[in-house]
């Protein structure tokens, strides 16, 4: 039996941290056994938001691309390329610019929600607006079947199956499948202040960030706030720190959980060993990192390979898709 | 001295006809001398309008770069390709897309005019707003200084000349050229119905038509409308009929004037006599037209050669770009 086909991106607009490892990328590193996995490097869709300072855009391309390696995404398992690298993306893209009516897009909840909330970048452009059709066309031109998502991105995957449905039904044939959510429950977890770990709060641990660093890092984050003096009763249920204990250290979780309780333990303790333990999670994936960072050149030639070998999927599908539109 | 270098094209939406060949085509097979030509099939935005039905794509595209060629556009003189066949029009376009604002799109007279006034149409598409986006594209990547456009294209122009500004100055390079119009003033002949010779209102003369539909379609034109008997005197200066003497037989012209004053011609005779004049005037395009359908691949690989030639100026244009946004 042939693997189902998963497409599944990032975009390279910073390094990557610890809520992309435990909510993203160690699902990726399990789904490659069981599915025919594509992971893309999305650099057209970091310009749409990068566009104003695209000076690091490089350098997090390939920053990124070696977190995935480190984290045990396998160049023999899966296929790793870049978006631009692949010329059909943007071919098919057009294509389905064409068919997309504009009120699809205007009233993505996700494009009005982004609008909104992003201040701190002029999102107010054509492209930007074309962001999910750019997505479809990534997921559809490997007739994806599955795209492992978190829930904020279900409306661009309901614009993907309408597309897809568009196309199919204008051309009459069926070409692109329905593709699915791929909903896996991952552990979330919140940034150093409390808010949702991002670049942009800079309130994050990254996948390459230093034992120093880590410890600072982990000192400066909030607590309990109804505990105030070390002999008060802590409440770790909503402590931010105790969370980064369950997902990192879960056997250690309840006794932490009980010293809390009953002032046994202290925060600055607390943290102290919390830095330690993930300063040792990472530490492995630190020095395979080291490895891959002494040839970049090898980072190339995977994403080549990748390339190359998503290029091939992808001209197939893009070649059937010319057929039915008459294009030379 | 080096030639400045101009770019045009059309869309392979229908047979071209005689409004194209004395209102551009003739302008073009000038201009080749003067400048170093590019002349592109647009079949991008063809696409645009024609998505719902491409059936006739193909068959376009390759009849009307046969009209070209036989009207006296040279490859030897000029660049003769396709834009789909060169991969850096859509990343040009996606790069422009993401530093256009959305507003300047969306308040473009012409998108409006288009939008109300094309009902057989569905135009409301993302694709199809960005129209403009893809022109500056297929301008800027040649750095072409002057464009040959009719004056209805002269906001899409400005807005070319805005893209090219917002880029060089965001990202701090005298990149592309302030592209200028190149308004030749070419005549202009209405439809066999009055209105403007288009494919869409049948009321045209193809390039290809063959003498007995030219004596059937000229033998349905208007005349003027005041004239009922054939003892009236005629107002040649508000008669369809007499504009094409105007164009199509200058030295006729006046005399035919004074007959049709003074109702010693009849309009049926008139128009005897101009659809022999354009069976005259058509006679050598069609007889070359007739030597280039023999060898259907002579036009393909004048095509991929000019592609070919359009790419290599092309990635020269992009990689300077690539290069400014850091993209890989």
């Amino acid at each position: 039996m042939t693997k189902k086909r998963i497409l599944s991106g990032m975009r390279p607009t910073g390094p990557l941290h610890i809520g992309h490892l435990v909510g993203a990328l160690d699902n990726w590193v399990k789904l490659q056994d069981e599915y025919e996995c594509f992971f893309m490097v999305a650099d057209w869709h970091a310009l749409m938001s990068e566009y104003a300072d695209p000076a690091d855009l490089k350098e997090n391309l390939i920053n990124d691309v070696i977190d995935w390696l480190a984290c045990g995404i396998s160049p023999k398992k899966s296929t790793i390329f870049i978006q631009s690298h692949v010329q059909e993306h943007l071919e098919l893209y057009m294509i389905f610019s064409v068919i997309t009516p504009l009120g699809w897009l205007e009233r993505c909840p996700t494009y009005k929600e982004q609008l909104r909330e992003i201040t701190n970048r002029d999102l107010s452009t054509f492209g930007f607006l074309g962001y999910p059709v750019l997505q479809a066309a990534d997921i559809l031109l490997y007739k994806a079947e599955a795209v492992p998502v978190g829930e904020d991105q279900l409306p661009h995957l309901e614009l993907t199956r309408e597309i897809s449905r568009r196309f199919n039904s204008l051309y009459k044939k069926d070409i692109f499948p329905q593709a699915q959510a791929l909903l896996t429950k991952t552990p979330r977890i919140l940034g150093l202040d409390g808010r949702k770990m991002s670049k942009s709060y800079n309130n994050f641990i990254a996948i390459s960030e230093g034992p120093k660093n880590i410890r600072l890092k982990v000192q400066s984050m909030f607590t309990d706030p109804l505990r105030i003096k070390f002999t008060d009763p802590g409440h770790p249920q909503t402590c931010n720190v105790h969370s980064y204990y369950a997902v990192f250290a879960p056997e250690r979780k309840k006794e932490i959980d009980e010293l809390c309780h009953k002032a046994q333990i202290g925060c600055t303790d607390c943290k102290k060993e919390l830095a330690e333990i993930l300063i040792n999670f990472l530490e492995p994936i630190q020095k395979k990192r080291t490895e891959l960072l002494k040839d970049k050149k090898h980072i190339f030639d995977i994403l080549e390979q990748g390339s190359k070998q998503a290029g091939r999927v992808a001209s197939k599908t893009l070649s059937e898709v010319k057929g039915l539109l008459n294009l030379v």
